[in-house]
């Protein structure tokens, strides 16, 4: 394309009624003009003041664009001779494999020539790799779209897609683990937070330092201490965006690719996700009435490097980790330099007793790290969490944390802080355990009435559901999606297990965040998906 | 200890003076004899009516504490026959290697007899492992404390800390990479964040679907194309807690362990420790005047898997990728099925010229993986960024980002996604750019001042920090601590490197944060410390 060709070719595509700019238009076409090698290396473009009058406008944007296409490298300029298309053809530099070839070419000179056509055997997959290719050759680009969905996802990445077990639904009855979030006191925490934004203090705007607000781990640290039998100073915590984040940090720190964790069978499968994209090797222990619940094979083969528990209510069944076996475990770990992850998700809302102490109340040998959040006791939305590194961890832990999320957040921390201090944080927490546990009742009583004993609902002492038990061999999941087909959210408890051969069939049934008078109808639907679907029992 | 005893010890620990309530010490008290064995297993305790009135304390609060003390799991109670403490001590169970050993005690009952002392053989460490225990004990609980810091972090745990770059300081001249904050308009934030908070939407409080809000996702797709370039849909989109959180889902997924990636040579040491953690060996590939410049030799080796760049802007060093690069690059990862991230941190800021646009635009095989934040140009502490995902695996990057982090932050979208829509963000942006362009000028002009040629500036032409040329084998690391002792924050550019042989030295000068009339006294501080630490070049 000569130049007065350009110009027409250009002439015939501004087009001035549209909202783009002239300087876009023309910006964008050049552009495209030089990749489709319609304009092909080592062609003189027009001058801006030809250009300008040919195409009847402001000399000046023409002179825009051109300055603008030298910077991003279309073309170069040199002074007294003109503006040339630069050679940014990439076919013989990658194509090649000799040493020789290898050198890229520059575009500060003017020198470079067009590339002959006949030369260019990948011309039309580089014409392709243009913007506006598409539009010219539709062929081309339906290739290109069937090439690229053929690129794989790797090993990992196949697998976490695959195992995925996260839902698009993110509440409604009876969604498992989501908390009552309408009741949240946001009066007071709005006061709070236009407070700190009043004051626009930059240091709560910029990153934060490792762990978090030093008022928030300070206020966290006597909450801990005092609720959860926690022994932790507040250099000890490291504030995060929630349990995953708090789970991937000790993971990483404490643990290689190719480790062994153990887990508890059934758990949740979040987790599971997040140390299986770290390289580690599940071990799923049993779990009995008091919890964990290793095997004699389980101790005999190579000891783990980590062990991920939630001794205060096992999730998803609910049952309350004894004591003995919670000396066993910190006595095991200690000899074989185990490290602990305790992950106290829920344990706020134990109904008929006081919240249970921690297993890292028991601990005294540095090995456990406990992890918790305040997704369910204030919203899940707010994404913040916490880990108690042990002592002598505690700074490579607040490292880290910099290191790998650069951390921020700092005003919602600032308002967490105060919210907490003010006492309203343990004040919801009392408000929102007397409203779970009528909603617990409602659900239970519920069930009793219509199942009787035959069906029973187990690990309602604590949390924000309970798991119905199935007949044995009963597809837990045909009633979940029955349900589901009557709008009705609930999990199947064998995917919670590690294998279809370990699990039991069953049913979580979360209550927390459906209205009281909701509660009996919408277990009459999922009674309902439940005869249906399980024909025999009923 | 007998019951009587027990009644006298107890009596003697009672604090009635104390703001902790009896309730909550006298369980604290049982737990620390029962753990200690001063109250052995299997040994009977008061019944709560004898107890009670030993201490002269209501029989109410014994039997609560008595009933808590039952389910975790310290005491068991046979109805008629009192309440006996459970044998849960874990050394015969953990210590034993054979098989028949192995199976742990059950607190079901009130049978267990109390181990004898002779048998006990660990007895003291154990003794250690028990809460109050310290306190008896000075020696053991500083044998604990050796013990506890000789655990050791795993290998990439080790990695991460001894080569993290992360520092304390969050601000202050000259720190590179930090915007000025205190500019946010933080009325227009305010009232939006009211309005939604004020509606309480439930659905904001949540946890997020995969990808983020969808209003943020269409106004951001918006931004992307028209400012940066970008050929993307809204479902492209996903929103991250920032760039590391971006490249690292882009790495899970896109790469194994073991897997090579192309990075910049010299680059941001954080993203170097986000891709190590994650298994990958990061190969160093040098740049020059036009961007990333591979050898003969890196065209020879085994193509990478990944390559990082940041085609708009070089960090640190502040260059354009040449057109030339562009398309280079984006053929050869063609060719040999690589996946590019491209990393758009700053590009916002430029200043003389237009925005340069985006590699991704040029893309056209689905092979780019966009980057970006608004840590720049809002606030950093805001912790919202973006990728855009090729469109073939949209959906498997927002499935991977639920799964992997429990996104929420949902009304902190939506307020954002309000302040793109009305506006403000661009405004912000364009009154920054003027802002920082300023503070830049008076930076390069104290430069020219104090060293004229002699220390040349470069990179200045965008982005928040320009790079000050030291004298070849200078030692950058000493210029900075003394600038640091002077309160002088400056980063050397020879830690960006991979290695010192690689290196070359200078500093990282930040002038975005720093207020226009304390740039020019803060370089002479900073002269101050170059001059002293470098006298053979004055």
């Amino acid at each position: 394309m000569r130049a007065s060709v350009l110009s027409d070719w250009l002439a015939q595509r501004l087009d001035r009624g549209s909202a783009q700019p002239v300087y876009r238009q023309l910006h964008k076409l050049l552009q495209q003009a030089i990749l489709s090698r319609e304009l092909p290396a080592g062609a003189r473009v027009p001058s801006s003041r030809l250009l300008a009058a040919e195409l009847g406008i402001a000399r000046n944007t023409v002179t825009q664009v051109y300055e603008q296409l030298v910077l991003e490298g279309y073309v170069t300029s040199a002074t007294g001779r003109g503006t040339f298309v630069a050679d940014t053809s990439p076919d013989e530099i990658v194509g090649a494999t000799e040493i020789g070839s290898m050198q890229t070419r520059t575009n500060g000179g003017a020198s470079g020539a067009a590339l002959p056509a006949g030369k260019v055997a990948t011309n039309s997959e580089s014409a392709a790799a243009a913007p506006g290719a598409a539009s010219t050759s539709g062929m081309e680009a339906a290739t290109q779209t069937q090439r690229s969905t053929a690129r794989a996802l790797s090993a990992r990445g196949t697998r976490l897609i695959t195992s995925a077990g996260v839902s698009k639904r993110q509440g409604g009855a009876f969604m498992p683990g989501v908390p009552d979030v309408s009741r949240f006191p946001a009066r007071v925490w709005t006061r709070l937070h236009n407070k700190y934004w009043r004051s626009l203090r930059p240091d709560l705007l910029t990153y934060a330092p490792g762990g978090g607000l030093a008022l928030l781990r300070h206020v966290l640290a006597d909450y801990l201490r005092t609720s959860r039998s926690v022994r932790c100073s507040p250099e000890q915590i490291i504030i995060t965006t929630g349990i995953h984040q708090s789970i991937d940090l000790a993971v990483r720190l404490l643990s290689d690719p190719g480790d062994t964790i153990w887990t508890e069978d059934p758990c949740y499968w979040g987790v599971r996700s997040v140390l299986h994209v770290s390289g580690l090797n599940t071990r799923p222990i049993a779990v009995d009435s008091e919890g964990l619940n290793p095997s004699a094979g389980d101790f005999a083969a190579p000891p783990p490097r980590l062990m991920l528990v939630t001794p205060s209510h096992q999730y998803p069944l609910g049952m309350v980790m004894s004591l003995a076996r919670r000396r066993m475990l910190l006595e095991y770990a200690r000899q074989h330099q185990c490290w602990i992850i305790e992950d106290d998700y829920d344990s706020e809302f134990r109904y008929g007793s006081r919240p249970l102490a921690s297993l890292q109340g028991l601990d005294t040998a540095g090995q456990v790290i406990y992890v918790g959040s305040f997704g369910k006791t204030l919203f899940p939305g707010l994404r913040v969490g916490y880990l108690v590194a042990p002592e002598a961890l505690a700074e490579s832990f607040a490292t880290a944390s910099a290191e790998l999320y650069r951390e921020g957040q700092l005003l919602q921390q600032a308002v967490l802080a105060e919210f907490i201090a003010e006492g309203h944080f343990t004040s919801h927490i009392r408000k929102m355990r007397a409203l779970y546990g009528q909603r617990r009742q409602v659900l239970l009583d519920a069930v009793a009435r219509r199942y009787g004993d035959a069906l029973p609902a187990m690990g309602g002492d604590a949390g924000l559901h309970v798991v119905m038990q199935l007949p044995e061999g009963s597809d837990d999941r045909a009633v979940a999606e029955a349900a589901l087909a009557r709008n009705i959210v609930v999990r199947p408890l064998s995917g919670y297990y590690s294998s279809r051969e370990r699990a039991n069939p069953g049913l979580l049934i979360g209550y927390a965040c459906v209205p009281d008078e909701e509660i009996a109808p919408a277990f009459d639907t999922l009674a309902e998906a439940i005869d249906t679907t399980l024909p025999a029992f009923v």
